[in-house]
């Protein structure tokens, strides 16, 4: 069974006097239907759904202004969704409350491409801002695999497989439209590329969770379309060369646009799947943006890099078919994974650590689940030190379960024993919130724990998450 | 006359009781001599100084602890001083109470090339980081002009000539050790390269001016050595043809790691210094990063961007002692430019808006120059919006200040009408103060205040700077 969680304790429900307010202020846009709550208090997590009392679904900041003032009048719990595509539990209902679904938010407000920017209302998908740039010259990098709203990027303080060269959402978000707990909004900052004008309100709610405001708009960095691509690939003897070599990539300013790692149990499940015959061993997956000559230069670097360190079948390409041979292995990935144990779920980590220690730890995670019996496959953004093992699961056999969360708990202590942390890109959510104490120490839970309070006094803000009270 | 702030009336002298145990525990580090007390409530700033009670020169995190511990006991501020390169007015005791000195704390603690960071004490300088550097193949960029401390770069949010490249502060720091204002000690993130888990202490406390804690330890990024460089210079026949050529290039994702321009009046001032004869126009100075190939190939590309919007005399150079003839001019600029006014001071504004609006806020600016009399000639980080004006000033007459201060009023204001920032990277010490409820709106200035109060409910820590209580 998926794992349940225990929030009827700590439940606030709504007075009916509350919904009856929704109803007049949002009529249809405010339900209570009992399919579209559980939908609301579900997400891509293992756990099973904690629906809210009722969904609002937004259309505008002055909305979202009105729903957080009917909410902070009677104590009420607020919610956050997007596109749903939450994997650690943000979106369940845990104290009862309203959900705002901010995905009709969804017009891109401006494109300025001088500046390298562009403003969208946080219902805004990266795939459907991407869509709109197609012809400008300009795109927006970060991808984290699911086509989730730029608002739940935000939030989660999201990256994927380029961040290793144009950064996290922490590195792309210029400023934030946010409505408080008490309805009042406030832009976090201008829109200068940089500022040193007090406190970083727009760092502070990236990777806030819904938990200190609602992002109802954000302007993000946009980034040259580059002229040219290359891709490579390349197997390694071990783990180690495979690692080492991302690491000299890095080391000699290569500009390398994505680096990612699959392990041989990955390629093996790719062999199984597509038909192919790849070495099972640790597969490097690279690509270059730049000039035509400068993504060749890069290839041909990386090649040399490769060779001394081991590196076979080093095979590069720079024609866009080419390259998306190349790349294909990597693509099918995930669906060639969930082959390995037809009809399993993955049950997914987020370890991130130093590079430096990234071999030691991903070996020590690779002997750990050869001792569980489990399936576990390992995908890593190696450049940012980030790996994800993709655990298999029946979400119906207990015990399945139950070794499922053992094996990610000692991966996330592996994590922070290597001076990393519980979680690279997928948040805090209802799963990570017992390493908190441990990853930043008991008094910087503290410091979180009282600028939580400061602005969000009620915690009526997504309350259980991240923080526990 | 200088500017004098009155900072008689909220003086909180510390009791006499505090300078007896801050001698106890000190020792000789603790002193009440009036010219070490003077110089530490100076910075480079336009204001008269305002001394402290007393300095205290740290050696460690724990002499830090002791020192906010007894402050606190007292209800005495506290303020954190580097290397005393502040421009706002940062370090001014306007308060009273104990000034903190840093500078002893200038140990480098771990460089760590595999994850291209540096861990070092708050007080080593950019210089000396780069000097334990020299040989490793790596660098840290961000140049602010003078030989900061890291830490006072971390609490201002410092950046300088080669930002648009490699970001600022912001993105360039990776972890802090911070004294809370009640002498707890918090690590603010672990050294993995991103992560999701919980608050981002550490922007929160990047930019805060040591009104939130103090800062102590400090993890860095570093960057590789480039292989190679470049650097080119050209002249335009307007402003707007400089800045639409640095733009363009910037949207064709030409990595430059250098665009700096100078105005009309500074090439004049550097033709009288150096005996040159270059054309006194608009001028850009680039500098490239990369491989060999690369950075003929940036500068080439530039060279047919600048050529295109007007461009002449464009020049470029591989070699060392070429690229350093080039680049004189700029290297030589601040001096000449105050032999425009013999005997007089830079007051030095910090406007930063997005750069499609930096033309028009230039000219807006130059103009207003020309109204008022006042030598003011222009150097700007193009690339990222941010220009200052060295406003010479006779620090003696009153009327010649008072102009000055005009001036840099307007400009200011005239950076928030272009959604851009009061200080680009200066900070807001004193001087700033009262752009923030422009800038920010009185909402997002009172969050602030709610996390200033939240992490510091005495205000012991800077009191008076960033926020007015």
């Amino acid at each position: 069974m998926s794992t349940v969680i225990e929030g009827g304790t700590r439940r606030r429900t709504p007075p009916a006097s509350l919904i009856e307010r929704l109803r007049q202020r949002f009529g249809d846009r405010a339900t209570t239907s009992e399919a579209v709550l559980l939908q609301h208090g579900s997400d891509e997590s293992h756990y099973r759904p904690v629906a809210p009392d009722a969904v609002v679904f937004a259309e505008s900041t002055d909305d979202v202004v009105d729903l957080v003032r009917l909410c902070a009048s009677t104590d009420t719990p607020l919610i956050a969704f997007g596109a749903g595509s939450s994997v650690e539990g943000h979106l369940l209902a845990v104290e009862g409350g309203v959900c705002v679904d901010l995905s009709r938010m969804n017009r891109i407000l401006a494109i300025q491409t001088e500046n390298l920017t562009a403003t969208v209302q946080a219902g805004v998908t990266r795939e459907q801002l991407n869509r709109e740039l197609a012809h400008s010259g300009f795109f927006f990098p970060i991808d984290p695999g699911a086509d989730a709203t730029l608002g739940g990027m935000v939030a989660t303080r999201a990256s994927g497989t380029n961040a290793v060269r144009y950064g996290t959402m922490r590195e792309n978000v210029v400023s934030l439209t946010v409505v408080l707990a008490d309805g009042n909004v406030i832009r976090t900052s201008r829109c200068a590329k940089k500022s040193s004008a007090g406190y970083d309100l727009t760092h502070l709610f990236t990777g806030s969770e819904g938990t200190l405001g609602i992002i109802t708009e954000i302007t993000v960095r946009l980034h040259p379309q580059p002229e040219a691509m290359s891709a490579a690939v390349a197997n390694f003897p071990s783990l180690d060369a495979a690692i080492n070599t991302v690491i000299r990539v890095i080391q000699s300013g290569i500009p390398v646009a994505r680096a990612e790692l699959l392990d041989p149990l990955t390629i093996r499940a790719i062999n199984s799947h597509s038909k192919t015959a790849l070495r099972e061993l640790s597969t490097l997956f690279f690509e270059f943006h730049g000039s035509t000559t400068s993504v060749t230069e890069q290839a041909a670097s990386v090649q040399d890099l490769a060779t001394d360190l081991g590196g076979r079948d080093f095979d590069w390409a720079l024609r866009p078919e080419e390259r998306a041979r190349l790349w294909t292995p990597r693509h099918h990935a995930y669906f060639a994974v969930l082959q390995l144990k037809p009809g399993s779920r993955s049950f997914t980590t987020d370890a991130c650590v130093p590079i430096a220690h990234l071999a030691q730890c991903i070996a020590e995670t690779i002997a750990d689940i050869e001792q569980t019996g489990l399936t576990a496959p390992i995908f890593g953004h190696v450049g940012d030190g980030n790996f994800h093992c993709m655990i298999l699961v029946d979400p119906n056999d207990a015990a399945d379960m139950q070794c499922a969360e053992q094996l990610s708990h000692r991966i996330a202590q592996r994590a922070l024993k290597f001076d990393g942390t519980c979680t690279g890109e997928h948040g805090v959510g209802l799963h990570k919130i017992d390493y908190l104490v441990e990853e930043h120490g008991a008094i910087a839970l503290n410091a979180m724990h009282r600028i939580k309070s400061a602005l969000d006094p009620k915690n009526i803000l997504n309350p259980g998450k991240i923080l526990r009270q």
